[in-house]
């Protein structure tokens, strides 16, 4: 039941799935308003053996905040959805909606992947060049260096085995280059990644993040929810300075059906849908936020990422790969 | 001497500006290296009664990182030029060079307006609906809430004055809009600002910091500094792709150069130049940073806002300013 256009893209980008996966193994749950679902019927008919529909009468709203959802709101679609993970029923868990809610709620019914005391939000940038996971981009508003390394570790398991990157590279964002640029945290930090991280770039000033030097771009969740906050009012108002200036030339106007093909191509490679949504990393299950306003499309890819994450085993290995540096220290 | 393109464009942006301005009270003492900066005399034979080259021989560079430049290097253009301030001989200085030896030299040789801790970078940013001047953009990377609020005040004022912004609206950076969103700075800041400052718009989200809503966005320069940098490296990845895809696309490729009036128009308005340079606010003289690859153009706009600085006694202001809060706690 969230996301902006709930529930009918959540179900069709369901549907889409199955038909591209054709994996007979799989069984989805809707977790949400039966009788609204039920109204969508004619969209999942030819995969009903494959669903089921488990009936819940509450919705957390995307701007509700509570630490305690969990306790407080057992009938929501989000909460039921994760019980399902935590009482064995389900294997993963997609939601497009509240992610502070999704976020505490996993916590707390499903724990954390030992090794990893903070779970974080690794939402994937597209550029140019590929594009990098921005980690933490938001759960954690306070951390220290020691997360920084477990965020890093987890983002390139991640990539590794979701995006087929191999030894993806890490940099940690700073205002500067040298080892003894930026705050408290990051100059801790940058020794504790130079020891223990196979691919560490060194500090990345957010000017390069664009160009393809790293893989990972790792901070605090403050700033990283700032730098993707950024990043997303930027490319709006670019955009927009765009089209109003091309409205306001006689030439460019005349033109611009014959550059639509550029903007469009530059508009689907600025699309965070074509990547799916963000892994919850850390937490001891498979969870992903989808973005609030997806289409069809970006649960479609959510659920191919999330079927890659429980085919390649990704938490057993994190877990394993925080043991070994842990050994270490 | 300092900036890429010195000291050309720095002399040329001088006399750019003598000629608009039309004067004849204005004295310009250009320091560096006097045969070097002869070499391009005829550039300024116009207005030789109003110039006088003071001689140096040391420059420093744009990566040198030192905070005694004014002690180690007495000779260097930088430290000579600050000088000139502490000694009376000048009202303001300009520099294209090093930020970091700009802003450490001139707090120790011209000290900070009386009433403000820390000084502070604050660009001008532009945007579709005019822009807004970010601050702290790097010079202080851990900071105390009273420090944002001398920020807000430095800036209104700033505006007031210079770019003739009447009651100036300051938001404050955070990752949500609601007064308990954020880090520890910023929770404790939101109720300073509410309660010192006339016009404060409240928690602002990056992603709306574009949109004209605010005229001030004020942060730690750790956060400001990464903004910065995340918009400059957006913007010029950005065109490139825009580039990319329009020479690989061969009817767009064939509209180009009928969309060029648009995109002109485009990167024009996202041109910092425009702006001039950058005010140092709160050190106890007119000093002001242009951007290390200023033109002409830049030097000449950094020129009109110290006019403006000058003449509408920016310095007096904020320490009167300063005053009257003080009183009121």
């Amino acid at each position: 039941m969230g996301g902006d256009n709930a529930p009918i893209s959540n179900i069709k980008g369901s549907i889409d799935f199955l038909d591209e996966i054709n994996d007979k193994s799989i069984h989805i749950y809707f977790v949400g308003d039966k009788p609204k679902i039920l109204s969508h019927r004619t969209l999942f008919t030819k995969f009903k053996k494959q669903i089921s529909i488990i009936h819940s009468s509450d919705v957390i709203k995307s701007d509700e905040r509570s630490a305690k959802f969990h306790k407080t709101r057992p009938d929501s679609s989000l909460v039921k959805s994760i019980n399902l993970i935590k009482n064995d029923k389900a294997d993963a868990v997609i939601s497009a909606g509240n992610t502070g809610a999704l976020l505490t709620t996993s916590l707390f019914l499903i724990g954390k992947i030992p090794g990893i005391s903070r779970p974080a939000l690794a939402p994937y940038v597209p550029t140019q060049k590929n594009g990098f996971l921005l980690c933490d981009a938001g759960a954690n508003v306070n951390i220290k260096p020691k997360h920084l390394l477990e965020f890093s570790v987890m983002c390139q398991i991640y990539l590794e085995q979701i995006l087929n990157i191999s030894n993806p590279k890490v940099g940690l964002l700073n205002i500067g280059s040298e080892p003894l640029k930026g705050n408290d945290l990051t100059i801790e930090a940058f020794s504790l990644l130079n020891d223990n991280i196979n691919n560490f770039y060194g500090n990345i000033e957010p000017r390069y993040i664009f160009d393809g030097y790293v893989d990972v771009v790792v901070c605090d969740g403050f700033t990283g929810n700032l730098i993707l906050k950024t990043i997303e009012g930027l490319i709006k108002n670019t955009f927009e300075r765009l089209s109003s200036n091309i409205k306001a030339n006689f030439l460019s106007k005349l033109a611009s059906p014959l550059m639509k093909p550029a903007f469009n191509n530059l508009k689907s490679s600025l699309d965070y849908e074509e990547y799916g949504g963000t892994s919850i990393l850390g937490v001891n299950g498979i969870v992903y936020k989808a973005h609030g306003s997806s289409s069809s499309k970006g649960i479609k890819n959510t659920y191919h990422s999330v079927y890659n994450s429980h085919r390649n085993d990704v938490l057993k290995r994190i877990k394993d790969r925080m043991k070994k540096i842990d050994n270490n220290e």
